[in-house]
């Protein structure tokens, strides 16, 4: 080894971690191409480059000196500010993930995840669990290795090890205690819920066409209302909606129906949640750890402040329904479709399902629930793969109170698992409480936003994030940088107040 | 050192070159983004995001265990097949231009450039050749050393050391033949044909608006007809047209002024050759520098045969003017301007002018035959970036009869030598030899090629093309494929043949 200084270390991460993330970047960008524009022909191709640039990612990041600068530079850690020191934890944890397992492992897993999606494509359509179920277990036995390998250098369990990949530094204790609270409330409080629609006017359902571009008109004029700058990013179509880029450029995606216009607006708006969060992100730190989005709590609590808390408010409603009576007034279906009424009944509808990515934020956090528990036991060995649906249907019928017809519409719905992504559900409640929790603190601190919000105007929330959330990067984790902005750790307090001000007025 | 055994070399190089050829695809996929889609404020990320790949790409070709890899391979050459040892000697051509340079000269001609091009903007736009002059005699002094140090390599001078870099082996021994033939043919040429045209009634010009969506829809139908598969690819717009891409996913650009039609249609119809030649290359040899395109005067031949020799041809205007008229007639000044016989004046109309880009089958030669001597006299040492502008103005006079009333619209018109190409204006002229002695002989080949190109039917000259062309990919150099295909090298005598057939006939 080189005699290098103490403090060359740091600065020779910083390079290191800089170099893998502008090959994130261009694979972020290859990925959208390949989303959004990329002709069908061009998969194979596309295919190898990105293989490419993952392989030569992880070089980099397995780089065996780079365990021993990051052991260098914690022994000069006082040396460092606090961002810098911020920015070590955050370039550890990065190393871990992608270091800790054997090389192996890591192709294992990753031949072995690409085939279980594709044979979970298939499965789902034909709606056959036993065909999955082999190669699901395989997947599931190699996670709970590479789960072991990762618990032991971050000193956690394996479950733990997983979610940190997810959201860094959350743990079961925390989740548990979240979810113990949520299970006690939400299957009596949904009963109500409904029972009080029922006694409300019915809902008057728009009816179509909606034209896409008229669609594709309307949701770029409210990007722009929420703050998006499209001298710093874009708007296009996809199959999936998602959000992906930089600070300085980030792609948005929604998908448009003819037939109906509520999932292609909520999934811009979401969406651009998300693309506010990355574009908040600290100028100072881009290209490093710390200079990065959190993690999916974080993230999706960004999508759905935005979504959910903002523009499913009655102040939002208020601003947005006549502009959806101009855009599509014609194409409805005549009297009371284009009320505030009608539209509040409309965005704040809560109706069970089956499926987890068309639920309200009532019955959401029930699915998550339901996989928290059963990833749990998958990964501790107390649930056997052959056992999955069974305790999927079990699960649904206790907490939501419906049995799925077949596994396709159950335990074979998402391509989370299929996809190795075990630790990942979690997330999308977490952030559900976050975002309730911030929108209390910002309320608190600018008592005039949903009177702005009501004219179109979400500088109050907005800026309240910027200052509060964005900036800050990966510099706290989650509960730290909560406590920071709200006063107090994650907490469901928030999210039931809301539930019940917004679902079970007066 | 290991002990490899010599076949493993060839295999590992192969390896390496596919890696490298990766990360030139998605460099191309991060341009193309630039040029089409990305929003202004993503510029900086993007530049950081390529100067990355670049650097990656840079150390892959300057690893020390790179030559010697190739030595073990030419060594055990017997073993390799035709293909593999052509794919070894194109190996051996990217590794000297990649290699051959110290990192203190690549990294200073690089950063010169990149200031050079940026004072060229504003010192063109300000018509200040003494602004621009010093930054470009220290980037000549940085190109003369570096065609030194590849000229050692390639056992060649520097200049043809430049050529090879566009045109692999191509020397100055050719270029002075052909060039000396066209300058004793074209001046006594040219005012013949404008005498013709004089005496030919007047061009009736199309007037505008040509609506930029009925121009798009013609383009891409052309496209189609030309055989341009759009599962296989895209058209879109840029500032300045383009094609790139891989054979499997090939993105043309051009762009399109309400006020004009031809010059959109023609950037569609030029880039749509690039694209065919992109699409034929080897599928076998994907990745690999065989597999590539040869050079740059093959890439011109193929987008200048389509162009200029098929869709300039009285046999395409018979096809395309009722479509021009269909699409454009009511917005056209009436009566005489959508004749064939106006449209083929508009096509084939000679026009002696100041700008190169914008210059005529005839008079073209003329401005990049200047180039060449210019560049040559500046890389020998024999002419002074000071005196440029008067050996400009001279050149401009003698050949064409022209003088520029300032350097922006003179020696300051393009982009090449501030961008440090130098060697690269050849290729232009070199590629509409090349196509004119493509066209000759598949037009033997395919007698029934005008009838079907009038008819809208290109697959005789395209299957032409993609068998005698296309699919060899870098496995001949420019003469030896001209020689395959054609009967003969490169010459002038297809180009001066087909200009008095065209420009002069009986």
């Amino acid at each position: 080894m080189t005699d290098t200084p103490l403090s060359a270390a740091y600065s020779d991460l910083e390079q290191r971690f800089a170099r893998a993330q502008h090959i994130d970047d261009a694979l972020e960008l290859l990925e959208w191409d390949h989303a959004t524009m990329m002709p069908d022909g061009g998969a194979p191709a596309r295919a190898q480059q990105m293989s490419t640039l993952r392989l030569i990612r992880h070089e980099l990041m397995t780089d065996p000196a780079l365990g021993e600068l990051l052991q260098r530079a914690q022994s000069d850690i006082a040396t460092l500010d606090d961002w810098q020191q911020a920015n070590l934890a955050a370039m550890r944890r990065a190393w871990v993930h992608a270091a800790a397992l054997p090389a192996r492992l890591v192709e294992a897993l990753s031949h072995c995840a690409a085939e279980c999606e594709m044979i979970w494509r298939n499965a789902r359509e034909a709606n056959d669990f036993p065909a999955l179920a082999p190669k699901l277990a395989e997947l599931l036995q190699l996670t709970r290795e590479a789960a072991a390998a990762k618990a032991e250098h971050l000193n956690t369990t394996p479950y733990n090890a997983l979610l940190d990949a997810f959201d860094p530094g959350m743990t079961t204790d925390t989740i548990d205690r979240l979810f113990t609270e949520l299970e006690s409330f939400l299957p009596t409080f949904l009963p109500q819920v409904i029972e009080r629609q029922r006694s409300q006017p019915k809902l008057v359902m728009p009816a179509g066409p909606f034209p896409v571009e008229a669609q594709r008109a309307l949701a770029s004029r409210l990007m722009t209302s929420l703050g998006f700058d499209f001298t710093h990013g874009r708007l296009d179509v996809s199959h999936h909606p998602f959000s992906s880029g930089v600070p300085g450029d980030v792609r948005v995606t929604t998908r448009y129906s003819e037939d109906e216009f509520l999932q292609g607006l909520m999934a811009v708006l979401h969406e651009t949640g998300h693309a506010l969060y990355t574009r908040g992100l600290p100028p100072d730190w881009q290209g490093q750890p710390v200079g990065e989005a959190l993690g999916m709590t974080l993230h999706e609590s960004q999508s759905l402040i935005i979504e959910m808390q903002a523009c499913r408010s009655d102040a939002f409603i208020h601003y947005v329904t006549p502009q959806l009576a101009e855009t599509f007034g014609k194409a409805g279906n005549g009297t009371g479709a284009w009320t505030t009424a009608n539209i509040k009944r409309l965005f704040q509808q809560v109706k069970p399902g089956l499926i987890r990515v068309y639920a309200d934020e009532v019955t959401y956090p029930l699915h998550v629930i339901l996989r928290y528990r059963l990833e749990r036991a998958l990964i501790a060995g107390d649930l056997a793969i052959a056992e999955l649906p069974g305790a999927w249907n079990e699960g649904m019928s206790r907490l939501l109170g419906i049995s799925p017809p077949d596994d396709a519409d159950g335990c074979m719905q998402d391509v989370h698992w299929p996809a190795g992504l075990f630790g990942y559900f979690p997330t999308y409640t977490l952030g559900a409480l976050a975002a309730s929790q911030f929108m209390a603190a910002a309320q608190a601190a600018r008592p005039d936003m949903p009177d702005a919000i009501a004219k179109g105007d979400f500088t109050p929330l907005t800026d309240w994030l910027r200052t509060n959330v964005h900036r800050y990067g990966s510099k706290y984790g989650t509960n730290a940088l909560l406590e920071k902005a709200t006063g107090s750790p994650l907490s469901s307090d928030a999210y039931i107040q809301h539930l019940k001000r917004r679902y079970l007025p007066d």
